[in-house]
């Protein structure tokens, strides 16, 4: 039954994202196939449906630009190794157990390039949308292109796609809700709106068929029956080289998305994922769909939740889907003939519209302004300069962010809780301190990008406690100083040694200890090592008390 | 007399550095002229001596060689526009605070890349040294044609430059203590030694004018008398667009450089430095190079020492030393006309040879691994891809290292030193621990890099105390959350309530406990938030003893 739902919902899908891929219609469906076969052999996910999915689809349209013209062999020669590439590297990075090369993408910046990506998607298909034609370009580009044509547009193939769009909305946001009102159990209501989009094929194909619209409009034309061969093209190197890249970014991106999908299903399920077994599971999938002419595929968000709630409990509802794309293949490809493309571009963009993330997009602004940045970087990154340049400014974006944080460090002037053997910051709490004592606690382990502002900082709140004999750095938020900042620290002792004031550590954690006893820093250092706050509050207190004398009277 | 001294070290290696930079020798005693009042004017070192030096003209020459050919007009604008942009980029980054960018690089990736850039410089004296004729390319391609071309070597040539490798080697390692055996005072000895260059320069030119070794060597050849003339070239959209990226790394790569040398002297003399200021100085000395038709420059290490010792005292110091510059470009350029290329060669052999970092990487090494590997990778970058590849490798790996180092979070299980309030590493200290209560200790900030790593050990901490109801998680060393991880936090949250465990978490910072606050994981929470470990251990085995009453009897 899951296995039924889920390939009634794939063919629009696989026509739709054929279209996008800028493959003939029958690729899609071959792309529906013996992936599913591949995943079910190596992938973890039980319920995930791999498959054509959107943002794969505009990232082989992207790459393959490039080399050859649409609708030419070389294109789709093109598509096929594209997709083995990729599922070589994912097979590869699988068998590598490089998995946690995942871990390159924050989830907002992952967000940012979805949303940029479907928001390209939905511009590409303002022209079969409108029935204009457009040369293509940038996104702006485009845009410009089609206010341009404008007065040239079919207001058949127009109205066919606004209305599709209407009933696809209409389905996605008030179906459900209405056939409960209605008395529908939930399971049903949710599947018939899941239909929704082959019924709205069906129901255009018999319009399409009765009113003569392939006269008026570009309908999907013939699609050629029969199961498609196997095997593989040869790689010619001049076709093969500039896919490298490409492909290695489809396989990494396909991972991502695939493995967020399959994760937020374990998590329902109570199932475990494992990162290096869906990478062999698409590479797997993307080599059959290379040997069965088709193009690069990942995991589908909307299939895979209907395979969930359809009730899949193993990858077998994979297989079973499999097959009944075969009979498609083999008995109904005919009828998809009279299709409208307005349609097939209806249902790429409220797909692609449900993929854009307005909420993500506030929550990380609210949760965390520099989440935000990236999140909008990427996307504009991705609009700008397209999927390719996308990903790496999104790569890019990630880490410049982990630097921008580590590189500013929160740095406190702590003071004792009366009564108590705590320290907590001065600003924040009711705290003791103690004459010519100052604590300092650093929130962020020490590295060469941000030791020059830890240094500034302390010099700087040395400048406003000028009675300071006794600095004691408190170092349990430092789980590493690398040489650069140990070289600064030392300069520091020394400086401070020249002034008269001693440098202590406390609550130095172990592995950075051992590191700092194999250096020449500690014998340096005019302090002492304390093992807590506290410990060298009661010394240095009764050191100062003594050595001090008069000041402190 | 600081001004003079500097003075007489600077003429040789003006003319040593122009020969390297592929420019003629006169240009080099113009770059040692206005650069010094540039400096004096913005910069915020004292005893800075800013001038041509190693590093720089090796990377002019690197820069020019893709554009035009050494000994032409086109090579000798180039050389003035690469100076001008540099200054321009550096000054316009001092005006914006740059400062910060110095902070790019990590002290091991400097020191690799100085390492490199010293070693390519050496190969690149074989020429001259040999008195043999390469036609170039990468390090391995001119040490290969040099092996070819032996036979070909001119043995006068050789003899000179060995010699003097051999006169100048002495001076430095063995020169001074020997001096002082024999009861010269300290300064004077350091002095001698610095002027050694100098005193072989004037030597082999009374030798070469003797024996008349130009018909027999190559010779520095006639250096044209007077000062330069003033003015910028035009700056031609063809030469200076190739010049763009390679003066931004040059005005990087010379602030990086000059401030190490400024920061190494400011704390042997108390001084502060002003990185903003610095690059102004800097900028201003190049902008001043270059209008006198000289190329890039920065502050000498050698040069600055000499100044420092000798007692520099303000940046008069640089336009006395300018002044000086002015009497050897009217009278003294005659001189120089007999000079062997070889003695030249022997002086930046010397030079760069003190460059390579051997003992710095040993330390490095030793201290820490990431930094070591980090550093030869660098210097290896640079001899396999040239100088300005080389700084790139070298910025990727500062940062690589730092995510590295991130990603792989120390995780600690902690339990209480028995009759304290402190809770340590169970695996370092012998420490109470309670049955049901599991506190683990993150030391990382939690980000999209390392969070599922952070993730598996939690369940596989999990898996190893099976009896576990009570997680603690003690934030302690957690300065941030980020969006990423806030979202595998709450989905941990949700997997243990599920599993009957509470997570709890303890000592949260303020600034993030203030996020929290503003996100859905805190109401979500199955646990509770404690101030200290202490405080929780007290409340969970209290509630523990409560519910569970038989299991813990």
């Amino acid at each position: 039954m899951a296995a039924m739902v889920a390939t009634m919902m794939m063919v629009p899908q696989a026509l739709a994202y054929a279209a996008l891929a800028g493959v003939p219609p029958h690729v899609g469906l071959y792309a529906s196939l013996l992936p599913l076969v591949g995943y079910a052999m190596f992938g973890s996910s039980a319920a995930l449906s791999v498959g054509p999915a959107a943002v794969m689809s505009l990232m082989t349209a992207s790459a393959l630009s490039s080399i050859a013209i649409p609708g030419t062999a070389d294109y789709f020669t093109g598509a096929v190794i594209l997709a083995a590439l990729a599922g070589v590297f994912s097979f590869l990075m699988g068998l590598l157990r490089l998995g946690a090369l995942a871990n390159l993408l924050s989830h907002p910046v992952i967000s940012g390039f979805v949303s940029g990506a479907a928001t390209l998607i939905i511009i590409g298909q303002l022209e079969p949308m409108l029935g204009i034609h457009i040369d293509g370009g940038t996104a702006f580009e485009i845009l410009l292109d089609s206010l341009e044509e404008l007065p040239e547009l079919q207001p058949l193939a127009m109205g066919i796609g606004l209305a599709s769009v209407a009933v696809l909305l209409f389905a996605r946001l008030a179906l459900t809700p209405l056939l409960r009102k209605a008395g529908v159990p939930a399971g049903s209501a949710h599947l018939l709106a899941r239909l929704t989009p082959m019924l709205l094929v069906l129901t255009s194909i018999a319009l399409s068929y009765f009113l003569e619209w392939d006269r008026k409009v570009d309908v999907v034309g013939a699609i050629p029956a029969g199961l498609p061969g196997f095997g593989l093209p040869t790689f010619e190197w001049q076709l093969t080289y500039p896919l490298l890249l490409p492909a290695l970014m489809i396989a990494l991106l396909g991972f991502v998305e695939s493995l967020s999908i399959a994760y937020a299903i374990a998590l329902r399920r109570g199932e475990r994922i494992d990162p290096n077994a869906e990478l062999r599971g698409l590479g797997a999938a993307n080599l059959m769909s290379a040997v069965s002419g088709g193009f690069a595929v990942t995991g589908s968000f909307s299939r895979t939740a209907v395979n969930e709630e359809a009730g899949a409990v193993s990858p077998l509802s994979g297989v079973i889907s499999a097959g009944l794309m075969v009979l498609v293949l083999l008995f109904l490809t005919g009828i998809f003939q009279q299709l409208p493309l307005a349609v097939l571009a209806a249902t790429i963009i409220v797909a692609a519209s449900g993929l854009i993330d307005v909420r993500g997009f506030i929550h990380n602004w609210r949760y965390d302004r520099t989440d935000g940045i990236a999140m909008v970087g990427t996307f504009f990154g991705v609009l700008l300069f397209g999927v390719e340049a996308g990903i790496g400014i999104g790569i890019g974006l990630s880490f410049a962010t982990l630097i921008w944080r580590t590189s500013r460090p929160h740095i406190a002037v702590v003071g004792r809780l009366p009564g108590t053997e705590h320290f907590r910051n001065v600003l924040r709490h009711t705290v003791e301190t103690q004459p010519g004592l100052l604590f300092l606690r650093i929130d962020e382990s020490l590295f060469f990008s941000n030791i020059s502002a830890v240094v500034d900082r302390l010099m700087s709140e040395l400048k406003r406690h000028p009675d300071t004999r006794d600095l004691v750095l408190i170092l349990s938020s430092v789980s590493r100083i690398d040489g650069t900042a140990l070289e600064r620290l030392q300069e520091v002792n020394s400086d401070l040694e020249a002034r008269g004031i001693r440098l202590h550590l406390a609550e130095v954690k172990g592995p950075v200890l051992d590191r700092l006893s194999r250096s020449k820093f500690l014998p340096a250092l005019s302090g002492r090592v304390f093992l807590s706050c506290y410990i060298a509050e009661l010394a240095l207190r009764h050191e100062g008390n003594k050595g001090a004398g008069p000041e402190t009277a």
